[in-house]
């Protein structure tokens, strides 16, 4: 399993540069800055990397967060908020303790988005994610400081690092046919137009909790595609 | 259980700032500084806090480690960073993970300390502790910058956070009494003055690992008055 740090446009670079050194204390090295006008080279960012500019020089911006997702076989959103917005998605959110030990069962590149520090991920960018990870935290003050959660999420991750192969997840390309199918059968079954945008996204969630193996994905859509043409 | 967060002389007030916010995100409000300079109503302090001014504002501030140690049951240490000084006493430190579910059992108060941001707690400090707790961390930086050394280990407490009953720990009073009469033992038996600092410790971290009801400890107390003066 590869994984990506991805902060998406991040407002202030103190919080990238803290992110930097909290990644290299939990042993992870990879960074992608969705943003169009952060640089790495202020000095905020610099200083409060402090061992980790390594992680800085290496850190892949990027004009959006699609881009991103071209990087990534399976994107993870994460919240600690629970606004408007993010409630319908999280309603199917994992906790970030059930989250860990499963995610070393993968073994491609997965990301796991960080959103804004004023309004976190927005709505286009929650629907193209493959699951929702919640941080627990208190209801009186959820929202984390940015580099917090990452650093929240990553020391949870470390403390489950185990060293065994698992069986190969299936792989964005796969995922996305998988995806287009299903759409494809609520298309051929009738389905009721006004309930299909929430049904699709419902069922990428459901598909992204369970982290698909490549032989669970084709099994899956052979069973889609005989649906459809019964 | 009463938890008190300790920030032993901490150099930037933004950290300062930055653990009343984290504090209130995993639902803390404890908060003790040890220093003698240090002023919460510094500028980066107040901003990094962000909502969280409360914890601030009732903060207490002491000028020794000696004072706050009068105000818990039970003094955890911590530690990232395995300099000389740590590794004696990380041997027997106890790992995050177990030390989170173990916490709830009491119902003292207890704190937890957090050193310097360079040189972390002092050797006398650390001999103050009833237990050391070790953050894992990657071995190539395991330096946590000193907000995020907090965040996590509150993150931690915050997960295990159950509601019960469990007996009542032995107090400070308590406590030292039965590490005076453990030292007094060592000598009534002529244990070897080379070894005997070393042995102290180790007695208070084994104990401080046990986290001894108050009836056990009146047993134990029993048990070394008996080998005193038999």
């Amino acid at each position: 399993m590869e994984l990506f740090v991805i902060l998406v446009e991040p407002k202030y670079p103190g919080n990238v540069g803290a992110t930097a050194r909290v990644m290299m204390n939990f042993g992870f090295s990879d960074l992608i800055i969705v943003s169009q006008s952060l640089s790495i080279d202020d000095d905020d960012c610099r200083k409060m990397a402090v061992h980790a500019q390594d992680v800085l020089d290496n850190a892949l911006v990027l004009g959006n967060f699609r881009e991103a997702l071209k990087h990534v076989d399976y994107m993870v959103g994460t919240s600690s908020i629970e606004s408007k917005n993010y409630k319908r998605h999280l309603r199917n959110a994992l906790p970030l303790g059930e989250f860990s030990p499963e995610i070393y069962k993968m073994d491609g590149t997965v990301g796991i988005a960080f959103g804004r520090e004023d309004y976190g991920l927005l709505n286009e960018e929650l629907k193209d994610c493959d699951v929702m990870l919640k941080i627990p935290t208190s209801d009186e003050y959820p929202s984390l400081n940015l580099s917090h959660a990452v650093g929240v999420v990553l020391y949870e991750l470390f403390s489950h690092k185990k060293e065994f192969r698992k069986p190969r997840i299936a792989d964005r390309v796969e995922k996305e046919k998988l995806y287009e199918f299903f759409d494809r059968l609520l298309d051929s079954i009738n389905y009721p137009e006004y309930k299909k945008d929430s049904t699709k996204i419902m069922f990428r969630r459901i598909m992204g909790r369970a982290m698909l193996s490549k032989w669970e994905y084709h099994t899956l859509m052979g069973v889609i595609k005989k649906s459809m043409t019964k």
